[in-house]
């Protein structure tokens, strides 16, 4: 089998990931594509399950990504938030009526006992997308902060406190006993793999929980395929979120390289943006400079045929 | 005590009984009234509980009632639908954008502990209504019907088979081991109630429910109060829904005595529309006429006005 026709897999968390994961998903032939998405984000909300990180990935691959907010859906409507204030009900984080319906159906049939990868699939067939989307494990991880204001949900610091408190460390609740998603497991194990892609996804609250799922590290360390992240960093800046911010505050350098370091052990190249061409000139793996910043459907299949091409040069 | 600035009691169900209780609400003293409100509709959809008449209810009391759909709240929006249905969820039952916020959030709320009663006391104060407005019981009754078509739970029939299969007998599940509402038996006892108000709704599936909770029939009967009702009858026909269809298929007389009859082991006065005038001729009871077609708020007050001076007019 050609390398270049065979299956590719994406971890991924929420917008920056999902950026990446749309123009992978639009260059690939279909069904070439699995996504391993981060489920730390989950919450419970209102007495409904919240999965910000698979939802965005629905969403974009399905073309319904609100472009305005950079979360949610388009063309969203905001009724329910506006009658549940009325109510007194709680509002700090904003679930919109149509992303609502992901939710209510989401938790319906949770408790009627299907897994969250069933359900995901569901959706994902409903919707049109030809990828696969697993979350990293059906059991329930959850990603907790320890801040200088004390022990937060990740919610609660993300959304509610936005980002503000520093950042000590940080652990993933349930992670220890998670089983990873079988088919993760067996997708990045298929002997055809052609890549494996780590989107330039916040390493410390998208990409760690993903990799502390036992079996998930170890899978991606014995992988045979070429394991190629991408880095969110760019010009030493995140482009969005709280990336750098977190660099700071735990103690590390930072730039670009702090993200390859915390990949070494899995790692066979490194994507980087052309402006940290100086920062990355020493790391100690294969590095490729390229344009990382995806402002336009254009430049996410750019980066993507990049990777791509990457993973494939170091294959041969 | 002036016996004309008394306490007012109204059993209601849904759109045409809260048609009267507006009235009422609007030319009662405020805190003046109390309604005890069905539940025998109330069921779980979508893991939501959802209570069609204390919502109703509510959002007439506090003005936002869709006056062009009979149901629902003005100013909907219908996203969240439109997202479930691509989702493949269940779409018989319509939930509008707004509504839902009640539905999430009650059901948030009695999934933490707290009672139908204290969730709907709160949801009113919050839209300012003046009025109490208390379930008939915080114990789940659910109206079933057994039908041509079989047994069927409330909403299948109403909303899902529209009322078309013919009833043969109705039971109302769960009543036999409800407690009232002690509030509503309270003010059922309360020495200076001036009227207790049957409102004009379909007495098989909105008075009778209420009227099955242990204790509430014993307490009518027992009350020193008046205790008018309003025929949801006119002109031999019923104004909305299918009360005369009922009629028709229980093997009753499909006029404005049938009701009258259902209710005479505690009623004092019954309040007729003026067409009916032969058909409750006959009666063994006090009866007033008066245009009970309630096509205004002029014409909600106007009843109301006339149910209250009969009343007063009985304990004379």
């Amino acid at each position: 089998m050609d390398a270049s026709s065979g299956p590719v897999i994406a971890l991924s968390g929420g917008v920056g990931g999902a950026k990446l994961v749309l123009g992978l998903y639009r260059i690939l032939p279909p069904d070439t594509l699995t996504v391993v998405a981060n489920t730390g984000d989950d919450f419970e909300h209102l007495g409904l399950t919240v999965c910000p990180d698979l939802d965005t990935l629905l969403y974009t691959l399905s073309g319904q990504a609100n472009p305005e907010l950079g979360w949610g859906r388009a063309d969203e409507t905001w009724t329910f938030m506006a009658a549940l204030q009325r109510l007194g009900g709680e509002t700090w984080f904003r679930l919109g009526d149509g992303d609502l319906a992901t939710h209510v159906e989401r938790t319906r049939r949770l408790a009627g006992g299907e897994s969250l990868s069933a359900v995901i699939d569901s959706f994902r067939r409903r919707l049109g997308i030809g990828a696969r989307l697993l979350p990293m494990s059906d059991d329930a991880v959850r990603t907790r902060l320890e801040t200088d204001r004390g022990a937060l949900d990740f919610q609660d610091y993300f959304v509610r406190l936005r980002c503000e408190p520093a950042v000590r460390r940080l652990h993933f609740a349930g992670s220890e006993t998670a089983r990873p998603h079988p088919e993760a497991i067996a997708a990045l194990a298929h002997p055809a793999l052609r890549a494996v892609v780590i989107c330039p996804s916040n390493p410390f609250i998208s990409i760690d929980p993903i990799l502390a799922v036992p079996g998930m590290r170890d899978t991606l360390r014995a992988s045979k395929a070429p394991v190629v992240a991408v880095s969110p960093i760019i010009g030493g800046q995140a482009v969005k979120g709280p990336t750098a911010k977190m660099m700071a505050e735990l103690g590390l350098p930072v730039d670009a390289t702090t993200v390859a370091h915390r990949y070494a052990d899995f790692l066979d190249v490194y994507v980087a943006d052309e402006a940290d061409a100086d920062a990355v000139a020493g790391l100690d793996m294969p590095v490729v400079l390229g344009p990382t910043l995806m402002q336009t459907l254009e430049g996410r299949e750019r980066l993507a045929s990049l990777v791509l091409e990457t993973a494939d040069r170091v294959r041969k």
